[in-house]
């Protein structure tokens, strides 16, 4: 691997700085993505179609020195897969077609197979592989199980998640049914990235911050734990690290230490030197900076970089990255200003 | 006080039964509440006019069997007091006319006088008085600085905050000429709220939880804690216990619990058990039930009133409540059993 920073900052091996990539890097805030999207019919042909996902995966690469590209997909793809019906409405989001509304619904569910019904993603992975080479490693992902049956029952982004947090209140073996099969689905979805050429994996955990730490615990964490228990039993997970990121989880950090991952993503409310503390060496640590900062001029974005390096201190174990994806109305001059920063300021830290 | 359950538990003293109150208990989801609403021209009119105020604040008290009542209003009668213009668009939440664009209007802010500025909060404080009597406290309150800035600033709901944190980046020192301002308004609102008759005070800070931690210590906390010190120097702290509630703030207690107030809000993401160990007899604690519980049936209710109260524990120092506002969809039934559920329960914890 030519720039195998990210890589060695997931492992805790010494780096020379610190890596940094970017949650949502190939996005709205770039023009060549808006040109792109604008001439397609919608977010998720952009989606299942490998070539012009391959296209967007890489167009943040030929902007912005990042050690670390992600597919450009949807966590949704695999409710999609499932048969939900997913489409997105101009300024609304994700809507499904035919959101979970009864327990018989669940039972008609099966896990999706990965290569026939999500081959698009397959495909999208084994192209971006292909033109990136050596040059720097690819991120494959996939929603935690929680999450996904968050939109699944809401039909749409969730809201106050009434209907959801109602079905896990009324009736949590349902619930935990839908969560199995969304476990099985996530593994075997994340054993095909890895074989078409994901390098690394990311569990995002977008709405395990809404539950109460009882009810994280028991149809969040526990899920993903599942799937980390499965990636090692294939032997996925000890030679392809996995990032889980919970966002608003910052309480539950001793928690999430011991589900098996190799990174942990931070959202900014989190104090990394805390975090550093508590992880001890066990996982490495990703994020942690407020999305908003790249509003602000360059002067300030590199003080904050500064800040939040110091704050994680010198040695490896760190991946510099947003504490939540990249805001469609940043100027992408900005995000250069913070990778730059980042590689730069880190110096010091890696001597 | 005939029933002063509320005022003994935020003093740490034994109780009968925990008490319980219930945030936005006066709102939408009473059908009351919305045909008095039908009725005149806007919620401004509501807030502002004393005897429709009154009104509406007894209303839940005359239907669930609360211990403690809480003015009703909104935290943004002092930005309105000081000239922005609130208003309020059916299904959009507040609007100013005239938001914080530039430096120069912080100038030229003042504090507004609260007897005659915001006289229309102390005459309804004291027209609720006049009608409770001794029957149970009343509480007034104010919103934090920092979440009364964000809205100046944002001149709205604060979406993802964009202005307000690049305010805080970008021109500290600007924001904290506003922070300032506001916390004499603050001190000089509540001083006068207790004037008129309230027995207890609570600061929300509705936005503090969507800060790093650096920025929450430094643009949230240290005004919240100027308003205990100035409150306390007045020597109404002494005698009119203050709750101070951070919505997100739960990684922060420790640094909470030294801000000199009676009692902490806690949302529904907190451990309670770990949050009664952390302040360890230094404060009460409030919460912290989801609101999203009361969507489900009695029995899930009741299950969870339950948790929370094992969760605590036996002893003092507990007030039951949700961890953020009642949802207007709400069944006002399931109010009742709620309130039914935690005095019936707690029993036993305070043998």
């Amino acid at each position: 691997m030519h720039n195998n920073r990210f890589l060695r900052a997931l492992a805790g091996k010494p780096v020379d700085a610190t890596p940094i990539w970017i949650m949502r890097q190939a996005g709205r805030y770039l023009p060549e993505y808006r040109a792109l999207r604008s001439r397609v019919s919608g977010f998720m042909e952009l989606c299942s179609t490998p070539e012009l996902a391959c296209e967007v995966t890489l167009q943040p690469l030929n902007r912005f020195d990042l050690d670390a590209a992600i597919i450009f997909s949807d966590i949704l793809t695999i409710p999609d897969a499932m048969g939900l019906g997913l489409h997105f409405v101009e300024g609304e989001g994700p809507k499904f077609e035919f959101p979970i509304r009864h327990s018989h619904q669940i039972d008609r569910l099966t896990a999706p197979d990965p290569e026939t019904d999500l081959g698009y993603v397959m495909d999208a992975i084994r192209l971006v592989r292909g033109s990136l080479g050596e040059r720097i490693p690819l991120i494959g992902f996939a929603g935690s199980p929680w999450t996904l049956a968050s939109y699944m029952i809401e039909g749409q982004s969730p809201g106050d998640f009434r209907q959801a947090k109602s079905l896990l209140l009324e009736a949590p073996e349902t619930l935990h049914r839908l969560l199995e099969v969304l476990t099985q689905s996530v593994t075997s979805y994340l054993v095909a990235q890895v074989g078409a050429g994901a390098q690394a994996l990311m569990i995002f955990d977008t709405w395990g911050g809404v539950l109460s730490e009882r009810t994280y615990l028991e149809f969040s964490l526990k899920y993903i734990k599942t799937i980390l228990d499965n990636l090692s039993n294939e032997s996925i997970s000890q030679s392809t690290p996995v990032i889980v990121f919970t966002k608003g989880g910052g309480q539950w950090l001793p928690e999430i230490i011991n589900c098996g991952c190799a990174g942990i993503g931070l959202d900014w409310t989190v104090n990394l030197t805390k975090a550093r503390d508590t992880v001890a060496g066990r996982c490495a640590l990703q994020g942690n900076m407020d999305p908003c900062t790249l509003y602000a001029n360059p002067e300030c974005i590199r003080q904050e970089v500064a800040r939040i390096l110091k704050a994680y201190g010198p040695g490896s174990g760190h991946i510099f990255n947003l504490g939540h994806g990249i805001q469609p109305q940043v100027n992408p001059e900005h995000v250069n200003v913070l990778v730059d920063a980042v590689h730069q300021l880190s110096l010091p830290y890696h001597r």
